[in-house]
């Protein structure tokens, strides 16, 4: 997959990080445009080669994103990276490309109550808007699907896996080949759902290639990534410091920590091209942002290590030294 | 499996609530006696039907536990509970037999480093003191070897699959079709090397049955305890409000929250027999006392819904009804 383009360095998952989207836009307060920057930059530095960098959206909705001109900007300025932004419909993709974006990630719903919900159209009107974006958006220009509760929706339930298999079908004749994201919007998605809609769309779909964005609401964030690349998905998406998610799920943290997929897949012997230390300082500053519900475990952990002394690299068997502590205590 | 003793109504996944031992264990500050026994037999109510309640170990090195003679009979006096009781020693489990224990679960390590440090003896040594105990214990004495650092040492890091496999051929053969629960100590490891071992040890030594005790560290908990039951283990450990862990990890959480696991049984389809409010009661109490460190996803995304008015029945797909809060976000 990503080895033919990138040949033998090649990571074996492509980590698609959204902090700067999917975590500030539910976040109130105004985070200063240079300290997005900032944060760009440090991500960037940690080996991080693709990132959902801001969305063009309308700025009355989402306040949070009235920089994406500027976040768009900045992130052509680094070099290697991909720089990818979330459009919710062919007006905004328009904007997107007048200003300079060369990966665009389109979202609609699976499900209609949803779709309605978040871009304020039928599934319909989504599938015709999509369609006059594709004829405008010139074929050098890469193009993500987001199709937002592929497993289930805050408003109706479970989405039956027909329904996203008839959608996808319509989708992707109007332009075969592009990336589709599978998001588990509500993050009530288990593995085994997630492992069985893969295997479907994968099967019926052949020509597309596939993504997973999964959130943490009910601690199954990493199972479905799991779940997700077992099945031969390896675009992951994930946000540092385990930010974002669902804003329907008051309180609850959102999206799974790229510092969480990061240790699983390292630990696991796969290359994320992540260093995980470095990762870890911008993680935790994500999550001391104002109105930010951090989430993730992989932080708290090897904190705890680093305050022991012991190593924090995934693979770093060195222990903690702390022997004493634990004596006799017939943990297991 | 189950269903071969409980009938047609036995629980899919078997759970061994594990929090009154594993999570309490740690906890400086002693809890009362009558605390622990509320909470015993409000964990019961919940429809769990094992819990380790306690462990017979040194007052000394775990003052926690001092209470384990009372806290085996409260348990005892509740119906069609499954009591287990922790035993680091033979002259431990003597005593807890003569306080009427049926269900013993013996802790040794699979490396060698953890074993002297949890234990203070040598693999060697824990071998022989557990065939000592295995003559005494009768039949009717139900039998479970806990293995600790099954994946990885604290100390040494990644364990071999071998030497796993070894300790245990030599352990069984001292009493074949115990139970036998492969411990995740550190909470390093990973999906797919519990979906490996798992897969030898139960081709390998198919007179035994099996058990997975996972820890959340690092947010594999669930992943893991999904891999586990893929792969064939029906016998999950967890404890409620993900309080306990690995010691030698401080402020990290640990283990795998039981609502956690609930919630991602139940919402695949299996029943686990626990009514997931009703424990939810018991996990935000238990996630106060002070001391622990509290884990687990669930209990605040099920709170979040609580509070907007949704259902928490982990089946039940009714909205939060918050549809204004997010419109126009193009969240996915």
């Amino acid at each position: 997959m990503l080895s033919e383009r990138d040949g033998a360095n090649a990571p074996d998952v492509e980590l698609v990080e959204v902090v700067l989207r999917d975590g500030f836009q539910p976040i109130g307060p105004w985070i200063p445009t240079e300290r997005k920057i900032a944060l760009l930059r440090r991500l960037a530095a940690t080996g991080l080669r693709r990132m959902e960098v801001t969305a063009f959206v309308s700025h009355t909705a989402v306040p949070q994103m009235r920089d994406a001109a500027e976040m768009l900007a900045a992130a052509r300025d680094i070099p290697g990276l991909r720089a990818q932004v979330l459009v919710p419909t062919a007006r905004q993709a328009d904007l997107a490309l007048a200003a300079g974006a060369r990966l665009l990630a389109y979202v609609l719903s699976a499900s209609e109550a949803h779709n309605r919900s978040n871009v304020q159209r039928s599934i319909d009107e989504s599938v015709e808007d999509y369609a006059r974006m594709v004829e405008r958006v010139p074929p050098e220009i890469d193009l993500r699907l987001n199709l937002s509760t592929s497993f289930d929706c805050p408003f109706t339930g479970l989405v039956p896996e027909e329904a996203v298999l008839t959608l996808l079908h319509r989708l992707l004749a109007l332009r075969p080949g592009v990336e589709v994201g599978l998001c588990d919007t509500t993050g009530r998605a288990t593995p085994d759902q997630v492992d069985r809609l893969a295997a479907l769309v994968m099967t019926s779909l052949p020509e597309a290639r596939w993504a997973f964005h999964g959130h943490d609401t009910y601690g199954l964030g990493a199972s479905n990534v799991y779940a997700a690349f077992n099945a031969g998905i390896h675009v992951i998406d994930a946000a540092a410091g385990g930010l974002g998610g669902c804003p329907f799920a008051p309180g609850a943290t959102g999206n799974v920590a790229t510092e969480d997929v990061v240790w699983m897949f390292e630990r696991m012997g796969l290359r994320t091209g992540v260093d995980v230390d470095a990762l870890l300082d911008v993680a935790r500053e994500l999550a001391t942002i104002a109105g930010a519900q951090p989430g993730g475990r992989v932080r708290d952990a090897l904190a705890a290590r680093r305050r022991c002394g012991a190593p924090t690299a995934p693979g770093d068997e060195r222990a903690c030294g702390q022997r004493g502590e634990a004596a006799g205590q017939a943990a297991h």
